[in-house]
């Protein structure tokens, strides 16, 4: 970072900021990316892009982009969220086309799909590729467009070893965030068409994300993809680990019943626990997790975290769980 | 009408519009009312005033609101809707609860909780008034305002004795329409408290819902709300009569199981049957339904159609029915 | 009104108002028309089927759509506007192009370009028909789209001779109201192409002004124009009376210095007399006129008020004024 | 920047970030401060946290926040601007007094007040203090308040020896840019009352302005505070030789006629020669200035600029203001 070539990327004369832009495009098989302060940026400013204020997007109901935006959405697009129910996040072309709406004056007038690969507060799921495809498609055909959420999308890649751009490819936009599972300090990167970026870049400016020598945070995001990548496999065997040592407890109810990316999700099976409790219990004792609404506990796995620490982790969560199922 | 002493409502100098105001407002146990040109700017206004954008709303996933306003409360008042699946838009405070996002930085600000009285695209079910109350109470309990669409609120009233100020005790806004069951020509009034009525009169106006003369369409109001409220017993007697003679036929499939107010509500026993089908059928033969989808079929009874009339309607669509389910 | 043909608009179905919107749309030379509660809305719904968040309209400064028509513009459509300094409002196509913006990432987009026929604050000045069509043509010429607000573009035409359609002609919308000089009780018409007119009706829709039988009040509309433009002409000389008998007094200070239509608009040569002041006491002897802010009072002319009774009204304001001159 | 301790900001865990927010707040006498990605997203950030849609808000017409922010104020704020035309950005108590609207139901609200120290596109002119406060009293006396753009604040202080302190305190909102003349590569700290800074942090978030290690950027901002306030006098310095070089130039008119801070602003005297043509001219001479518009061009010094390259830079302006005066 400290050795970055950097320039304004405001003129288009940071060539860090280009390189990695352009790295992003090529791995996603899109033609242009834009550089973003953060993930949420990328899903709102890809809103505000691809709709009008009066649309209607369709997505899961525990997507990010519904509960965890702060309505950014609505407030600042102006549109509609239109969820599926469906039980991790994956759902199908039948019922995306239940979700949208007739073209009449009163309705919404539904304009895109938003998908998250691998998805996030529903368990960490990966969608297979075909069913990806296939809502993908669904959404084309009704003249919607098509949005991928691809926030944990290398975590896809390297739970089935399908590359990002097969996942990506025939997207209207797609994105990759660097501060994940890669490590990197700051930002994430929006991709697209050409003119989709043109327009992307004038709403980031507008909300205010448009930065200066953005080169020393594009910079981390270089290495981490030349580097890091491996990471997310060891991630994913850790995030197994866990699970092994946890799933036994009769105390706990794995959904998904196992981990497929680097995402574990489990509720209790007493009513009297709950998700709040076990999560500030096991922060008393060195274990961050976080609570999802009262019933679920989600448990992420990270560059940060070894094998050892995993192991160590799982048996710090097992202690509470069993505590906290005795009444302790 | 042409008799109507008249002024600018915009100066609060038409005394007639002014009298329909105070009318309703005692008839909903409300301090004001402002007079509107339709009952969708009551549910907009409504919004407006009580909300901020990045605010969230809870209402049933087949409210008016939701689908058939054309989006108005994201496009125009920024906030995001968080529907209930429930069998006819009637729910339950547990449900309701459920809804209630935390109060994190990151999850939209649930503040706004919106009822049907009747429930209109569910098939004008009728709220039991205890239910009604819970629901309110629940949203007073966590900070939420409690707004009730009460497009049909005096069929509710007709269908159970239960006056309407009971149903509208206590609501921070609530609204009659003027020309659906009343059969005015044009007009809603939404009521609630005066500081809310002085901020939903800049909204009304900044919407280019504040008229001139509106006396000439609130001296209907007041003649229908004399004269006309006998007829919405009629009314429901009509849809029994309706569905007496169409329950029967088993290509049907009412649901709710029988009417509680002026609208029914029914599918198809054959997946080879839609309702767009069904409603140009019965067209052709001169009765007017609406598709509601593909799936369901609404019937309306109102002050234009008689007793004997509605048998008739029946009889034609028993027999489109009786012809399409046998694929005529 | 009483024996006017009617049915619901939202479906189309109401003979009386597509009669009106098709005289109207005739009137002003365009394709088609839209019913709406008020000029306001007119305004409103143009801005939002014309524009996109973020664009820029210009329009004189003291123009209703910038300071009347509480931020609506802003509000609900996301709009900005850039606002030109002329004497009665009527301003040329070299201020125009000074206020375009570059076309940029970081300009606001200007995107319309809005002006009143007659001006309202601005003293009821008449645009000549060259000067307009120059704005008109400069705007065209940037890709801006030209509207034309005519609450008073009949008093335009009863001014000068210039028909409605000549003034009107090649705008992309223009209105004309119903409930001003023409007499009506409620409503305006804006025209546009089809294709405008078909988004501009889900825009009304949106906003809450789709009514029901709204025939009844189109069928006012009908008439006035049927038989009120000729009393046009009638308040135009009526506005010279009034003119003649207070432009000698040496307390008031006209601007424009004669009317051209129905309007007068004059200040106080004296710092210590205010408009407010002025009202207030003309009001007290029987006669309504408008402050606008502190320095002008505006003096309208209407089918209510025959010639007799603006000879009074203007002994009475002479009165006052000298009065108030006298520090009375 | 490497060797910045860091943590997730999003949880308040970055310790480097807080320490940067805490200096900065006292710097500016305020209670607290959160990190932004851009001056520009403080502006909205502010806007959003003191408005509501419809609100107006004051500031000068060649403000940053009006022209070259991209309209975000109104396409994400729903606010309107009411533009004071004054010389150098610099405007008087009065002059906000005839802006604010009178509170009617019809005008937008006026709520906010917005002035930058130093002025930018107005030609880097310095507020006197007691003129500064006295537009904010008279904002604070009428119900406004009041937002400091403080993008320059430091080259104010660097000129006067008046403390960022002393200007900031009492105002609402104020902020200083860390990319600017300090040097850093991105970012700036938007300051306030705690209560503001909780609402502003949702804001931020909702715009997808949270970052996770932003510490890294943090570190360069404490570093440039300790370490580049000395170079903006030197900037100071730098603007005076550039403009001894340039001012006896018959081909240019300065407007203000001396630079105050790091800021020249120049036209032509010829009509001839635009902004534009000088601003190419210059580039490909190795300068780079701004045009703004065709009539200006605006000059900045700054940390990367030596005395001995003003000079130089200098001369090269002048060279190619002679060339292209004699139509070269």
């Amino acid at each position: 970072m400290a050795g970055a070539v950097v320039g304004d990327e405001q003129s288009g004369d940071d060539p860090t900021t280009l390189e990695l832009c352009r790295v992003v495009a090529d791995l996603l098989g899109q033609e242009a990316g834009v550089f973003m302060p953060s993930g949420t940026m990328c899903n709102l400013v890809a809103i505000l892009t691809h709709t009008r204020p009066g649309d209607e997007l369709i997505c899961d109901h525990e997507s990010h982009i519904y509960g965890t935006e702060a309505a950014g959405a609505a407030a600042l697009a102006g549109i509609s969220i239109r969820a599926i129910t469906s039980p991790h996040g994956v759902f199908d072309a039948a019922q995306v086309l239940e979700m949208i709406r007739p073209r009449t004056r009163t309705a919404p007038r539904t304009t895109l799909l938003s998908v998250e690969q691998t998805t996030n507060f529903s368990g960490g799921a990966v969608w297979p590729l075909a069913q990806l495809q296939a809502v993908r498609d669904l959404a084309h055909a009704h003249g919607l467009k098509a949005h991928l959420d691809g926030a944990r999308l290398l975590n896809a890649s390297a739970a089935t070893g399908i590359s990002a751009r097969e996942y990506a490819l025939g997207w209207d936009s797609a994105w990759i965030d660097l501060s994940k599972g890669l490590g990197c300090p700051v930002g994430a990167v929006l991709c697209g068409s050409s003119a989709f970026v043109e327009q992307a870049w004038q709403w980031k400016y507008r909300l205010g994300g448009a930065m200066r020598q953005s080169g020393v945070l594009a910079a981390a995001g270089l290495y981490a993809l030349e580097h890091h990548l491996p990471q997310l496999v060891a991630d994913h065997a850790n995030a197994q680990t866990i699970w092994h040592v946890l799933s036994p407890c009769g105390a706990l109810r794995f959904d998904p019943p196992q981990p497929a990316s680097n995402i574990l999700r489990f509720g209790f099976t007493s009513p009297l626990v709950t998700a709040h409790e076990f999560a500030a219990r096991c922060l008393k004792e060195g274990v961050r997790v976080r609570a999802i609404g009262s019933d679920f506990v989600r448990v992420t796995t990270h560059l940060d975290v070894s094998a050892s620490e995993a192991q160590l982790a799982a048996q710090t969560m097992l202690a509470v769980a069993q505590s906290l199922s005795q009444g302790g």
